[in-house]
């Protein structure tokens, strides 16, 4: 098994200024094909911290990329630590950078600053080569040593993102599926491993079970065959209670099904502020099937985009199965959708009650047949209640289609 | 300084599967008291890389924290590995289970699984101590060696903050302001340097300059007095151009500068998909200025719920200045609020053309005094140019009311 280590450069991310995303975007790609990451790792970008990092695994894994540290601020200290580490100068590959500059040839403004900042962005060390940049300005640069291939790159992540595509096409690849995974509705985690035991026990299969509440995911890995005997197996056990294959989240199965159908979806959106909308959108392509969500924070609004009755807000409360339904219909007749769904309640940390604590989320769909109510107390903080509420209510609204 | 190295065990963090948060939470905490993270690491669930992770780092930091494998499944190893590295046995704190244990004791069903699971989720090394869980069911532990205090809690994020909170009320406590965040807008990052240069080259600030783009976000560390003058400083230097003190993002400062100024707010969306209305809600108290967003994804959605007339869509199309004026004009009016901010653009990977290419997005932004357009070409993916659009329309949004 091939091995990568991922590590990333910058007091931004040690100081929880920025979240990294470089490394776990790789990882996903690496883990697809079957390479084993060791580690990732965030490390300060000081030239001695950098040093020690490629002392610390160069010889010892097949593969290392470096993400960050070489914009053109005072803090940008990779190429130096690389070619310190290497024992040899820095020099610049005009052509490569050239061709960068050559990017903004029309805009004179950026062309100045950008022909301005060519010392250090085209610097490379001697002894390694360049690695262009199809997206931004700064170059990255690659060498190996001692059986292990050293790769570093911008932290843009879009950048990065192309430098690897460009790098590493082998990881890009469509291949055979060595990793799968299966998200399973409606059970309980620890409900999960009692109904597929072979899979979980089989000696050459890598199971895990991850909590992604409401639902879980099941992520099998193993030789292709193997993982494709293993999933194979836990959808037919969990029949009608998993999301079809292809599907990468429930966001992804309702734009799905909701093609696979000829139907158009919208939403209505309290306690999730619009979350449910904002990850349907996520996917390219959904305006398709997708029309809209009515954010409707205040009551006021529920009453007049939506036509939530007044009644039913003085008895029963904005958090209720009465509104969540109301939202749901208004919802699907403003949008001349077929299905919608809605989400009212209480995120928290403030707003909760005896009989509706913090976490109370009602979920209404509405549909051609019909509209139904479901209630769902959700544990966590603000952002957790709102997340797991998003994959709930694209869950039942999924759930309302495929049972159509 | 006071060294902490943040660690997080897990497969599914070194296959792409789940993103690593807890070190980011808990590095800006550490760093806003004036503490050195000094790397943050990702290992592997087996007991060999556990067990080298506590050889790394013990004696070598003042604070290690683990995060992870502390679950009843069969990936859980950081128990045993605890043990293992201290030469003892494992021994079950019934007593703090029982607390544990007592939170489910109307519940039948929960009560008899978190019962079933008491070995391993009960379980502590001899030569450790019970670190309580108040918001979950697995049990922390906690030792001091060679000068290093090391903590291993769940990885459930609301798990992993309650217990941090507990055991480290010092990093959790007011206190003097050892880094300040100045957000900057309208200005290239390549400008901001020049008109700051002694706060820049200060030697007792640590100053880093991170595009949060289309803004610039400015982060001053050190001592309370030095970083007092120099966000002073810089805040006079870019008057009119930076968010007000207290502000952590945009979305704070909408909802800061509304409350000041008495005023309500709304959105129309289109390619944010529901983004915006998500960032202002994300915010706990939002709902006492912000009313709702429309996401009009569809042109039929932008006609009906927002009044966007037929002629604009036909003659300058959905992603035009007069599109996202209308929209913008359209929430003010159906949300009944005094300023609304609207995005209509192209997200892409596809939909571009070659007078509107991908990153093309037009906000508009309707308040008492009129209604306004401006258009970004914005770098990026999907995803990116979907964040950025949010942060710009928010900028937009924000000056309006404060300039009102």
């Amino acid at each position: 098994m091939k091995t990568a280590v991922l590590a990333a450069i910058g007091d931004e991310l040690l100081s929880g200024a920025r979240l990294e995303r470089n490394a776990h975007f790789m990882a996903g790609k690496f883990h697809a094909k079957g390479w084993e990451v060791r580690r990732i790792e965030i490390v300060s970008d000081t030239e001695s911290e950098i040093i020690a990092l490629l002392l610390r695994w160069v010889g010892k894994t097949d593969l290392l990329i470096l993400s960050g540290g070489l914009g053109p601020t005072h803090d940008d200290m990779t190429r130096h630590a690389i070619a310190r580490y290497l024992g040899c100068g820095l020099v610049a590959d005009d052509a490569a950078y050239d061709r960068v500059l050559d990017r903004v040839k029309d805009d004179p403004k950026r062309y100045a600053y950008t022909e301005s900042v060519r010392d250090p962005q085209a610097m490379i060390p001697e002894l390694a080569e360049t690695v262009f940049n199809p997206a931004g300005f700064a170059l990255g640069m690659k060498f190996t040593r001692e059986g292990t291939r050293v790769i570093a790159l911008p932290g843009v992540p879009f950048e990065y993102e192309a430098m690897v595509r460009q790098e590493l096409p082998e990881i890009f690849a469509a291949d055979e599926k060595r990793v799968a995974s299966v998200i399973i509705l409606d059970t309980p985690e620890m409900h999960i491993a009692a109904k597929i035991p072979e899979v979980i026990s089989h000696p050459f299969l890598h199971v895990s079970i991850l909590p992604a509440l409401p639902q879980v995911e099941l992520i099998i890995r193993g030789e292709p065959d193997t993982v494709a005997w293993g999933e194979g197996l836990t959808r037919s056990r969990f029949a009608g209670l998993v999301l079809p294959e292809g599907s990468m989240s429930v966001a992804d199965a309702v734009l799905i099904e909701a093609r696979t159908k000829g139907v158009h979806v919208s939403c209505a959106e309290s306690c999730t502020g619009g979350l449910v909308g904002a990850a349907l959108t996520d996917i390219a392509g959904s305006s398709d099937v997708f029309n809209g969500s009515a954010v409707t924070y205040s009551n006021d609004a529920k009453r007049n985009i939506l036509g939530v009755s007044e009644a039913t807000l003085r008895d029963f409360g904005a958090v209720s199965a009465e509104c969540a339904c109301e939202m749901a219909e208004g919802s699907r007749r403003v949008y001349g959708t077929d299905y919608a769904v809605s989400t009212t309640g209480i995120a928290g940390p403030d707003g909760g009650t005896d009989t509706k604590p913090v976490g109370t989320v009602w979920f209404g769909v509405a549909g051609p047949d019909g509209v139904r109510a479901v209630m769902r107390l959700l544990p966590g903080n603000r952002g957790e209640v709102r997340t797991r509420a998003v994959r709930f209510a694209l869950a039942e609204l999924w759930k309302s289609i495929h049972n159509q």
